[in-house]
């Protein structure tokens, strides 16, 4: 069966091993992603202002409107390689669009791996150039754009609009920055159902941002990190105002699919918690607390040592910026209450050590304020994320 | 010799073992640092908006303007510890003042070590009690403010005013929150200029920023950060107008030595490197792209591992918030310049792995874009912090 980017009607792919990373000849390293016909399109983008040259490129042909395919290599990010970058990023975009037989500014160009070394794009371009399309090719894809992921990460999903189903399918890699060097998070969705971009966009921002905006693995920000959505309507099914909310959350369910994928396989990641915000004064200021506390070192390593160590929590949120009143606020750890509002509450060490020591934390901070919410996600860090980012290029 | 906060003029302290932290009742973790006569006095504490309670009731007892001493436990922070906390740091207070014959309202608190424990206040009221107030206690007070720092931290100089010379002292541990649980930055500076506490203050807050507030860990904050200034004009030597430039130097240099010594006994670092951050549009700017880059997981890990990966300091920068122009921005690693003026450039790696090996490492950040400046310093991310901050109560 057709799974990932290829399960909707109409996408096919393809993968090649062009040998982008030095000294690894024989492995997948470009994949194309193609409609056979002009989809809409929206994508998101790295908001650090040290931009690589393949977003900067699809940024430019996004403006168009319609994409016909994405041309996807590991191993280099093309990312500080000045003017000649921008000249590589286009040139793998007119070779996916011969291949295709498109404009090069209806292709997309994503990137993934070592900074500041220039892409061998005469390799990438022939590589491209011999590519036979396929249906199934949704996993090989999967594979190619890894770099020290463990899993491909796919996902695809039908669901029943009220004029006929659609399919949606997705591919992922990496997680924030933890693949420094060989960093980056990738996301492509496809779909078969008909939206127009300016849809497709606002459904993306809504779906991205309690996603793969709400997991962090090391609170870095790639230069490279791109996310992006195309729709090609083969089904002949068109998303209007009545179906746009189940279809808004078939894109968030596929999205949430592949972001869990993505930080359960983050570099040296032994467990991933949940931090459920509650009682902040707006959803804003409970995501900025909930993400605060994903990212601190602090709690990371209290997670990773299975430690009940609940006042790194607190202390997380009182340093966010959110409006936090000590004597209002509340914490629990699995089912266990270890603050209340306000004053700390006998618990039970052993029990929070247990859930603590599982694959999947569930931690709830009531700030006892207001009706904003939010959901983050975070990994322990561990003695071995330490080596992976230390021992990479040595 | 008498030194650290017993080497200014009318200064003198003492120790005491209270048994604070549960199974070490022979060391000393009790300290009260006293002057002959009130002081002017200035202090900056944790942003945090959980904050401890001894925090809570100095900065009460500041406004007052005068104070006459500083009580100071380790093994427990009295944080998140609701209204019995703040009870127990006035009792803290009242019992300094009762071996320094002051008011309450003259003594100022500080606490640190573990979160959300009721503070063992008796015990503590009966040490202070017991004490004798000697010149001679500045390395001792030195220890017993120490929680998981491995060398004491002190410092003293005399600088020579127009009207006569001046003492300055100092003591400090812990940096930002490296020390969970065990935690906080407190650091408390003495000297027998005559100064008022207006002044103080801005001298204060000058220095800080410049020292304390431009080192990082961990980039956590802690529920307890104190640091103070007491001035008791002992010398007979006003620090006046013409001084003043003189005088604000001599704190820099004093609150440099300190902060110095807390970043290089962070738990587990191995190196420290610093960032001087030019060409920024403002200061404040440099100064946010400087410590951006000084708190990233990914650029204190490659320096742990001593791999010349000049990418992730510039990505840091640029998701700092600092305006960053990719094309304008130049990087050196001691005198390797790795990318210059956005351009990747040929450089020898053994060298800059070379640079990154020592203790201590210079970067230089040149945005190319304006007058701004600024320098902060950074630790490597080593496994051992994990270590040491994972298995903590275990």
């Amino acid at each position: 069966m057709s799974k990932g980017v290829t399960f909707a009607r109409g996408f096919s792919g393809a993968v090649a091993a062009a040998g982008v990373k030095h000294g690894i000849p024989e492995r997948d390293d470009v994949a194309v992603i193609a409609s056979d016909r002009p989809c809409s399109a929206a994508g998101i983008f790295t908001t650090n202002q040290v931009i690589a040259a393949p977003c900067v490129v699809t940024r430019r042909h996004l403006a168009g409107g319609t994409l016909r395919a994405i041309v996807v290599n590991s191993g280099n990010a093309n990312a500080c390689t000045g003017e000649q970058g921008e000249d590589d990023a286009v040139a793998m975009a007119k070779a996916a669009a011969a291949l295709v037989r498109a404009s090069p500014y209806e292709v997309a160009v994503a990137s993934t791996g070592v900074i500041g070394v220039p892409l061998p794009v005469d390799r990438i371009a022939s590589a491209v150039a011999g590519m036979k399309l396929s249906t199934d090719a949704g996993e090989a894809i999967a594979r190619a754009i890894m770099t020290t992921d463990t899993k491909p990460k796919l996902a695809q999903r039908e669901v029943g609009l009220a004029r006929g189903p659609v399919r949606l399918g997705g591919v992922a890699k990496g997680a924030g920055m933890i693949h420094p060097h060989m960093a980056t998070l990738l996301a492509f969705v496809t779909t078969d159902a008909r939206v127009d971009s300016a849809t497709l966009r606002a459904t993306l921002d809504s779906a991205a941002d309690r996603t793969f905006n709400a997991i962090s693995v090391d609170g870095d920000t790639s230069t490279n990190d791109t996310l992006l959505v195309l729709a090609n309507g083969a089904s002949g099914v068109t998303v209007g105002e009545p179906e746009l909310p189940t279809f808004t959350d078939a894109l968030t369910a596929l999205c949430a699919d592949l972001a869990q994928q993505v930080i359960a396989d983050g570099e040296g990641v032994t467990r991933v918690f949940e931090i459920h915000l509650r009682g902040a004064l707006t959803d804003a200021e409970a995501k900025l607390a909930a993400r605060t506390i994903t990212t601190s070192n602090l709690v990371k390593t209290a997670v990773h040592g299975a430690d009940p160590n609940w006042g790194r929590i607190l202390a997380a949120a009182g340093r966010s910026g959110a409006r936090v009143d000590q004597a209002r606020a509340s914490v629990r750890i699995g089912d266990q209450v270890v603050y209340d509002t306000g004053s700390p509450r006998a618990f039970d060490a052993d029990a929070v050590r247990r859930i603590f020591g599982g694959k999947r934390i569930g931690i709830e901070v009531d700030l006892g304020l207001g009706p904003g919410e939010a959901r983050a996600w975070g990994t322990d860090l561990s003695a071995e994320y330490v080596r992976i980012n230390a021992d990479y290029t040595t």
